[in-house]
């Protein structure tokens, strides 16, 4: 019997790395079988190999039509793992750049992918704000200033999320990482896979 | 020349069959052929047709693969029905569940229907709290716990009509159902039919 | 080396007509190649040469699919012109009428014009809601009559393009037309060019 395949999104600092450490814990202790796969990871390895990069940032700089289909192809090979076991995918529903808003799940991915669940990792925008101010490191940390800024990419990104589920037909589940209770968060989504 | 589809969707609570009853007999006032579907029973029907299940709540129990198969033979069916008059279908753009919202118009549901309006009936959220704590037998009853809450359940509703819309262009309708009023509410929606 | 597709979108009496026609002029000072297109024009063009329309406002009243075959074969001619350098798409991503709001790039156009980027032009509703007042002549204008009622449309507008971007994949660019600084706002679409 195949495994379930969620989506799990949320925006850069919202606290889903560790979200989904606490999954996989959780996970392995109720003796379910789960993979946790970054997007990015897949793209750059799918990337590598075929020649196009050397280093993660190039992968932005090929032309769009190149990254949508490494986009597309990392998708199918996700898609066909879950087949030995369930498979949590580390992604974003939104990447903000200079250029707006990219989609991070647009049409031919969801579609590849076609995930049971899409899972929004949620948090207060000022215990976001703050930790991106302590993380100066967070990758992808995106450029919005206050709390009113992140307010309205956090909007964006639930609206980006539906519009994903609708094209796939799966559930959008919003999950509160509240400040430590990332367990709880966790346990959230490792429900999902039972 | 072939009738309207309009799809009617709304969160629990709101007001949609009182508001559809009433727009039935104004259809019938007004000389217009129309038929109100129910989405849930249509789906119901097929499933017990070819031996899926034998009580409604069993359809959600289906693999999901077959949920959308049933979903969108049911839209199929629903769409032939519109050449001998106007179709209105109760249904729901999102249906909230432990899972989370489920897109209750997914791609191939929402192209198989190819509604020419999608009618999105809302009330004050004040309103329906009322209503739900009133009436604890309402069908589908979402767990919003509070006004915030189900504000929440609302913006998601609304986000995954308009994706709806923009898959299939149908004009999007907001129809406010307000404290017996539901008579100018459903006549906006009789005025899509005209 | 194609051009670059902008759509730019924006409700009536946000300043688009100012900060586009800036645009032309910023990319000409950089000899950018820019062509800035208004779906509406090419639409109407393609109608009349096929005998459907003699003006502008019977292409609304034209069946629903004639629409829409209209929609994607204008969308299909702009697609091509930006082989010979970038083009601005100006149109809106949702039209609001009577019968709700229709979406002005539903799946179709969005999938013929296949941009790289749209662009939401957005202002303060109550900057818009008085140039409307003094302007009674915007085309297009909408009913909204309260800054309240604008600020729902100005949502329904985000969200309709957020579902357009993630059928194509382009990124969504939201860039504010301040009083008196239309060119502020036309560099940040410029600089999607270069």
């Amino acid at each position: 019997m195949a495994g379930k395949v969620v989506v799990v999104v949320g925006v850069p600092g919202v606290g889903k790395t560790t979200v989904l450490n606490e999954a996989v814990r959780q996970a392995k202790e109720a003796g379910i079988q789960l993979a946790v796969l970054n997007f990015g990871d897949v793209m750059f390895e799918l990337a590598t190999s075929q020649g196009l990069v050397e280093d993660r940032d190039q992968i932005r700089k090929l032309r769009v039509d190149t990254q949508i289909a490494l986009q597309a192809e990392a998708a199918r090979e996700i898609a066909k793992k879950a087949t030995s076991g369930s498979i949590i995918l580390d992604t974003h529903a939104i990447i903000k750049t200079n250029e707006g808003y990219w989609p991070g799940l647009p049409e031919p991915v969801i579609r590849a992918l076609h995930p049971n669940h899409i899972v929004v990792v949620e948090a207060d925008p000022e215990a976001i704000v703050a930790r991106r101010a302590k993380d100066q490191g967070i990758r992808n940390r995106s450029d919005d200033q206050t709390v009113e800024e992140l307010r309205f990419t956090m909007d964006v990104n639930r609206q980006a999320a539906i519009s994903s589920a609708v094209l796939c037909g799966a559930s959008v589940l919003f999950v509160k990482n509240e400040e430590g209770k990332a367990g709880e968060a966790a346990s959230r989504i490792v429900s999902l896979l039972k």
